[in-house]
């Protein structure tokens, strides 16, 4: 293997590649994974250019060396590890905007950009790409997982926001799965086939993204609720009345109590009541049109006894007030004891059952005694657990891996899937069997065969390698 | 290919297999296509189930005999012919809605339901499949071709409706691509993958079908504009100031001419400005909501000189604006005179080469002499030309086969597409590689092989079949 790392490097130049044994356990492990491998790649690639990347695929397509694309680093399922060793293709330095087209609503982009900058750059134009993500996540690695996050309610996923993409695949050839109109019925659509295919068929390195238009007017609002129960089900009827919201994120009073204790200065200060919570985002183009909205949620809130409506009345108490949601991770992470893990991860399930398996699945970490807390996107029926253990106790260890297995089986069992928004990685490749069964990923393994016959991109993400495989291993 | 339809017969039962002139003609010959074979199948098989596919697709691929799937009946490029003879499996008599379930806004049909029989039945709980193609469209073809509609530039295609599929793979494997959830990034996205495919990677038996909620209230205006130019550059001012409108739709002043004199009773009677129109549709849960985008849409069109607006003030004017919109197709066949043939097909461009595109090609059509009406899509940068000829006039019929290809060629040369929701049947092959390269192509036959490597699923769609390749020819 690094034989190939010698001869990119003889190509690309020196410093493109590293050899340097923290740069590649930075690009091998993370901390936020629920799993990771205890085998590192023997080098990491910084390509510059799509034609970097061609000379790198061709060579470890040669050589049959496992390449393993990097973004961020910020996904959750082992995406990025290298359990077959390989080469860690990192895209961070591909990171321009190559062209920007405001009156088509479109912006096309290298996989390094980080999507935070990429909206500050189109705010003036009043466009953004309504995906959120960890603020880190760059563009290649959220259309590699079909990411999402709160915005998903109103704007859809990762999957919608993705108009065509160029990928050089394992054999170095470089392929652009469409061009540039919004709406297209011509030949089977390549796009969606790459987006959350986890870099296992080929390493993108362009990226036309649609973009929204930046709603005039925003509002929150906070609803507090007596049961957790109650809270999903006052969602489900917003969600039925077809009032569209920017957002509607759960947060549970487990959740509430740690904004209250460890959140920042201005989120303390609200002193919330720890109970659950749904934290409603409004937007239009204008302010009747919030106005509207608003009076129409209140409306079906109102059926509930005992929920109790807090508004932001100014633009500082609106921002105070969705901060406490996206502080929960951060809050989280901050109150774990030295030495102990935090397992995130999460489910989705058609919208009627998800006051159910929410509620069950918070019972079953209580009697397993596991911290559990649970943050929803309750808009689309999907929610995160995350789950505080020590990992060198091995009974704690062994509870929390108990309550995430049946969390998930409860999510097949109502017809949901083991993966809202983080992909399959390493972490949930028999949670996606048990999702889809065997003939459905054997005709995923056939397509990856088709155009990955040495099965050297990502191998051993989303399903197992075939046995005998010609994987240099 | 006979001994097929025997086979099929024996298992399936006599009824289930026609070998009637007149029914093998109707399932192989369309006067809407752009084009038509003159091969037509030996049989029409009609499967009660997703088993009976099953038996029809072994049989067949066991004798290597080709399979044409056949739904409405209603796409315009060649989508279901029968370039290699064949197997048509007619899937009309799979009409059952299989389960519904309006708290998650879903339901379950088979591909042989029709979509305006479907929406009438989910009416009384308010929910709706967003897209309107053919009236006559069964969900089978509305999938398989990718259609969308007017409503597309609020509600998308149809690939943003379709939660998974059961498909019968050429060899007879059933696979259902995902389970129930609205959201999910587990695995690949096979669902997306089948929907545009035209049926030539399996047949569809089972979808899983989003709903959206009916909104509460709607209204309907007209604007007549100078020109074509000034009305699709009003279209992008609306499109950018993100008023989310339910669809908004262009008619050149040809068709307005042609339902002045040739629409319904009602349609006539409104005795319209033979001027370029667009056609607005909004909608909202409220009626603050509606009121708030007419304010914000007639500001925004009032910056233009010239126009005017007309407004609906009760549901029966609503109903006759939008019926002038409606009718258009319909009112361009009457007019045909005995004999003469219209060529109807669509582009889509990057919203902002929309006016440009469609000006051009109205001159162009009128240069050639040819009769050219443009009804379009604005909001999704899509437009649909007509064209009426005499298909006995050689020199009629290559002006009009001249003036769609330069409308093509400038569509790709504005990074467009050569379908905006057609698909690409057996009439666009060519345009589709202009479009996308040999590459790209490649790589979608590659996938094709991987699950049906003796190319028996509607072969000759989309691109031409392998030299050499074993399909019974």
């Amino acid at each position: 293997m690094l034989v190939a790392a010698r001869e990119i490097e003889a190509l690309l130049g020196e410093d493109s590649v590293s050899y340097d044994e923290d740069d590649i356990e930075n690009h091998g492990f993370s901390d936020w994974s629920s799993v990771n491998s205890t085998s590192r790649a023997v080098a990491v690639v910084y390509p510059r250019s799509t034609d970097d990347v061609v000379k790198a695929a061709e060579i470890c397509h040669k050589l049959r060396v496992p390449i393993v694309p990097y973004g961020a680093g910020s996904s959750v399922e082992g995406n990025f590890s290298s359990p077959y060793s390989g080469i860690v293709v990192d895209v961070t330095r591909m990171d321009n905007i190559l062209s920007f087209h405001p009156q088509d609503m479109d912006v096309v982009v290298q996989p390094g950009v980080n999507w935070v900058d990429l909206n500050k750059k189109m705010e003036k134009e009043k466009l953004f790409l309504p995906l959120d993500p960890s603020p880190t996540a760059t563009v290649g690695g959220m259309v590699s997982t079909n990411c999402s996050g709160t915005n998903a309610f109103r704007y859809g996923t990762m999957k919608d926001w993705v108009t065509n993409v160029t990928v050089v695949l394992a054999d170095g050839r470089v392929i652009k799965t469409r061009q540039r109109p919004r709406k297209t019925s011509a030949g089977y659509n390549l796009t969606s086939l790459f987006v959350g295919a986890e870099g296992t068929l080929g390493i993108i390195t362009e990226i036309t993204l649609k973009l929204a238009v930046v709603p005039n007017e925003t509002s929150v609002a906070v609803v507090t609720f007596p049961t957790i129960f109650s809270a999903a089900s006052a969602a489900s009827r917003i969600i039925r009345s077809g009032i569209q919201l920017a957002a509607m994120e759960l947060m549970d009073e487990v959740q509430m109590r740690i904004v209250n204790r460890h959140g920042s200065e201005q989120v303390r200060k609200m002193n919330w009541d720890e109970t659950p919570s749904l934290f409603l985002k409004f937007s239009s183009h204008s302010k009747e049109g919030i106005q509207s909205d608003i009076r129409g949620v209140k409306e079906l809130i109102e059926q509930d006894d005992n929920t109790k409506f807090v508004f932001a009345k100014t633009k500082d108490e609106e921002a105070n007030l969705w901060a406490a949601r996206k502080e929960a991770l951060w809050t989280m992470t901050s109150i774990k004891p030295e030495g102990h893990a935090i397992w995130s991860t999460d489910v989705a399930v058609p919208i009627s059952r998800l006051a159910e398996i929410i509620e069950v699945s918070k019972k079953d970490g209580d009697k397993l005694g596991v911290f559990t807390s649970i943050v929803g996107h309750v808009g689309d029926g999907n929610f995160h657990e995350a789950l505080m253990y020590d990992p060198k106790d091995p009974a704690q260890s062994a509870a929390v891996k108990h309550a995430v297995q049946m969390m998930i089986t409860r999510a097949l069992e109502m017809e949901g899937t083991v993966s809202g928004e983080h992909a399959i990685g390493m972490g949930k490749k028999q949670c996606l069997m048990d999702e889809l069964g065997l003939s459905t990923i054997e005709v995923m393994k056939q397509l990856k065969t088709a155009v990955d016959p040495r099965w050297i991109m990502n191998p051993g993400k989303i399903f197992d390698l075939p046995k005998g495989s010609a994987v240099h291993a």
